[in-house]
């Protein structure tokens, strides 16, 4: 659609680039789009320009704050990382990135890195800044579950300390590539068997290496179903990580930030342990927080 | 190679078949091949005919003995699992799998299964027993790393109880095709970083899922080397193993049946944990298992 943004937000991923057009009254447009990191500066201007092209004007420059996986390593240009404790005003830490197309002016948002227990995010520091700028004083936790999902404590609008843990891609690797493919559904739920496994995770969580070829044994053995088996390697996987991340949750406020399936899915496996979550958009959440950093830019408050 | 069996050894996994050709004086030739199981009868006979075209004489029908995951639901025939409590004389679970051509006359060994905690064993039985024919007296664990490593207590002849842990499969899975692809050597030891591993996941097994992610964190941060990723995440798999496996070895008399390097790897483990065991070649086990009933068809004792 052809929009005439003030500014346009990126939030870009390993596997999927979100691009949001903004105008003074808020959304314009929207487009996303699969897509790859790693493969050099032009592939990415070339993928950025194809999902922005209708919102760009002739001889005009616009301003693009992108979030995310684009600033790694083998992103489109890295973006040093900011140790924890961090404040979320990164204005300071943009890098602009290099590009042919004289009509964009990107700018991408560093991470967080911490250096003992050594540890990195990319994008969810702009999840917890936008979550912050809605609720200043803001003191627990918050979970963004997803391919790599973090924990993060945040107290007087610093990001404290994080971990994350592995769970969504050993979920997909799991349930698409090894022997559980087999038995695994492809969707669907099975509440129970998702709380039972979550909660022998928790309990026994030095078992999880022989839990989990149980679930093709039992296929075998006993029929378990498909549906079943879904709901217990998931269950087994984030009762895992909550064994993990107990030191994180016990006792605390919890806010959790992700897609909606899975976020629900871990509100009711901490319900379960007695915690109540907030569930929030990860996609709301991605563009408040780049809206208050263009905020800061422009020198206006939030 | 030319030459004319008595009969025909076969240790037919996933991935791999291995056939040795027996005559009286034992091994006369061997062959193997990388194959997949699962494509139905023909496709299994084919594979099977292209590796023992040589060792068939016209006319004559020749006995072949096979193990493994060519008696699984996708293979060449399903052949019944039998139950744990099971002594190693599976003479009678032999199942013969139809064939056209009229030189094979093909025999599958049941593989053993436990109803709970639900549990399944293909070719591992056949390995163990070849270590009973060696050492009829045997009383102890017996642990068979691999891809899907299996331990087995065995007591007065009988596999009494097994667990299976998908360890090989993570490890390939998390090294060549997860985010840690980016930072784990394709191959090499790095004995302290596996020492190190193995301990840290021991004492805290429930850390798992974090421990895991901060392989790539530190690699990112610290410039932690490949070579030592490898090391690290190789001892956090085999660790986390151990620590299901716990009640297996707790004090006990090990034996480790597989291939060199992985039952080395686990050898040093257990060893750290001032277990010492005995490292025993898979494909010798599996050979001497099935000769062992080649014997017992006989009626000739091993």
């Amino acid at each position: 659609m052809k929009v005439f943004p003030d500014w346009i937000a990126v939030d870009w991923g390993s596997t999927h680039v979100r691009a949001v057009a903004l105008g003074d009254d808020g959304v314009l447009a929207r487009a996303d789009a699969a897509t790859t990191i790693g493969q050099g500066a032009d592939h990415h201007e070339a993928a950025l320009l194809s999902l922005v092209e209708d919102w760009l004007a002739p001889r005009e420059r616009v301003l693009i704050l992108a979030c995310g996986m684009v600033g790694a390593r083998h992103g489109w240009v890295e973006v040093p990382y900011r140790p924890v404790p961090a404040a979320l005003d990164f204005a300071t830490g943009l890098v602009r990135a290099p590009a042919r197309d004289p009509r964009i002016d990107l700018r991408i948002v560093p991470g967080l890195s911490q250096d003992k227990p050594g540890d990195v995010m990319r994008g969810e520091e702009t999840q917890i800044a936008g979550f912050l700028a809605g609720h200043p004083d803001f003191d627990g936790v918050i979970c963004l579950p997803g391919t790599h999902s973090k924990w993060a404590r945040v107290s007087a609008a610093e990001v404290v300390g994080f971990r994350t843990a592995m769970t969504g891609e050993l979920f997909a690797l799991l349930s698409t590539q090894s022997v559980l493919r087999h038995g695994v559904a492809p969707e669907g739920e099975a509440p129970e068997a998702f709380d039972e496994a979550v909660a022998q995770a928790l309990s026994r969580p030095e078992r999880l290496a022989t839990d989990l070829f149980a679930i093709r044994a039992d296929g075998l053995l006993h029929g378990m179903s498909p549906a079943t088996a879904r709901g217990r390697l998931s269950g087994l996987l984030i009762g895992a990580e909550l064994a993990a991340m107990r030191p994180f949750w016990l006792g605390q406020r919890v806010v959790i930030i992700g897609a909606g399936q899975v976020s629900a899915a871990y509100a009711r496996a901490l319900a379960a342990q007695g915690v109540t979550a907030e569930c929030l958009r990860g996609d709301d959440m991605a563009l408040a927080g780049l809206a208050m950093l263009r905020a800061r830019m422009r020198g206006v408050a939030p």
